[in-house]
């Protein structure tokens, strides 16, 4: 297995990122992060979630955002989406992608959306159908792919299972997820291997959380396993805390990208533009984000800025210029 | 290559992570912190420093802390030091290990220690000597292998060269740093398969900065590589600011031990008590430190949170009790 050359990488932040904020973020804020992330050359972006703001306030502005922010050419707009009502919202707002969830654990999902793991997979189908009968396109993630809150460690032959179920609907692009930071390197390689072994022409992405400092290291090795799409936010937004205080943010965009420019990688994306999106997020909300290329910068940054520093120590006269 | 089924975890907090502290920290404190590490199941342990307390104030009570520790049979206390002057305190305090340090760089050797890396390979084999005479034993750490400040990155082949003259010298075990958080997975499972094709008899360690995020990714890769001994440190402590501020911590022992422990890996370590030992840090140092299972705990301390919060949930009458 040749690991790819080339990756794409999914912003989530201004959706996973911003939903669980309680102060409001306005809604020009909202389309200006969104601006700069599409700027910084991310060419797949979670824009918002329509979602009931009752669930949800943060994003009860989700039709506006969607329809005000600049559309870049060759960048695909998503949305996260509950139901076939939240699919028509999302169609009407000139979404290119809607998002769909199911959790593997029937006592989660059940918790989740008041549906058994079997009902949610027949609504993903009608999604499906509604998506494509109206030209829009369709994804479904597998929530905690790795760990279920109420049910502990998740077997792979379940997320197998689900998968399949999921093909018979007629799913091309899935979405294997950590959402509470459960995983470890060994465990995302063996269930990225299998699950690519089981559907050779599914498209699987991967989706995971920071919790336990592992996000990176699991992005490896399912990179290393021929995964080419993952999910990052800026800044390292994020973090649900539904059942209890659990999860913490995404992996954070800068950081990823780091990686994968240092391993010789394309992602695509600029460190520079993106690092300013990331730093507008951080002002938004005023406090200080998980990430370590904000704080660090690259290794090309960290030369940089040595270079300056010796060239300041060995002309000191130039300080009073 | 199969990968190691059990690795050693050498904590190198109370010397690496405290050394650049300003304040100083009782030796009472110092010792605490060192016993209860031992207590946690570590069984390699870099106790302090003995280098002049003109250049490290902190840690010039180096030899009353080595001979004041508790003894935990099995455990191996190692002292960091800087010439054979050095190697004599260290003896003579009841040090096992000691532990030179070696740039690739001539220019940043030089600033470091005043001399080429050649003069400093030279001293390595006399401190050797003079070790292997009193029955202490000695290792070298090759700093800056992944990139160094003043030259930027480093060759492969230029790691491979110093190694080669420090096996000339008779060096057994030998550590690879990235003293800046400069490496990524890809280059160091590169570096340390090369290293061991070309050393079969040496024993190679890995000694990591997790300045951008990529500490425990390079570690998952070197021990996929082969690779079971590991430098970490109570808590994410440490970081070096000599050239400019440019490396933050090492990377957490307890994240570390959690990642091992989660991937099936035998350490030794326990994670409750290690945390103790972690807390005990963060308590001295009076501010939190980058760890993230101090704040999220293991997948299995996850779960459990989980059933105990469910199960008030529905014996809500409990809450009275």
């Amino acid at each position: 297995m040749i690991p790819p050359a080339k990756v794409t990488l999914v912003e989530v932040g201004p959706r996973d990122g911003l939903q669980m904020e309680k102060e409001f973020i306005p809604t020009e804020t909202k389309i200006a992060i969104v601006n700069a992330i599409a700027r910084a050359g991310i060419r797949s972006m979670e824009v918002t979630s329509f979602v009931s703001p009752k669930v949800i306030p943060q994003l009860r502005d989700a039709a506006k955002v969607m329809a005000s922010i600049d559309r870049v050419p060759g960048v695909t707009y998503m949305a996260l989406i509950p139901n076939l009502k939240g699919a028509e919202r999302a169609l009407a707002a000139g979404t290119d992608v809607v998002k769909t969830v199911l959790c593997t654990s029937d006592s989660y999902n059940r918790r989740n959306v008041g549906m058994t793991v079997e009902e949610s997979i027949r609504d993903c189908g009608e999604i499906l159908q509604f998506s494509q009968a109206h030209g829009m396109r369709a994804e479904t993630v597998i929530a905690l792919s790795f760990g279920c809150p109420l049910e502990g460690p998740i077997s792979p032959s379940r997320v197998v299972e689900i998968t399949g179920r999921l093909v018979a609907q007629g799913y091309k692009e899935i979405s294997v997820a950590d959402s509470m930071g459960l995983a470890n390197p060994v465990q995302v390689r063996r269930m990225m291997r299998l699950l690519q072994d089981n559907f050779r022409t599914i498209r699987f992405s991967l989706h995971v959380h920071n919790t336990r400092g592992l996000g990176l290291a699991n992005i490896f090795a399912a990179w290393e396993e021929g995964i080419d799409e993952f999910d990052s936010s800026i800044g390292g937004l994020g973090g649900s805390d539904v059942v209890v205080a659990g999860a913490s943010g995404n992996v954070p965009t800068e950081d990823l990208t780091n990686m994968f420019t240092e391993m010789g990688v394309e992602t695509g994306v600029d460190i520079d533009k993106i690092l300013v999106a990331a730093r507008l997020a951080q002002q938004a909300l005023g406090r200080p984000l998980p990430s370590y290329l904000l704080t660090h910068g690259t290794p090309p940054h960290f030369y940089q800025r040595v270079r300056e520093s010796e060239a300041k120590k060995f002309a000191p006269h130039r300080k009073a210029e």
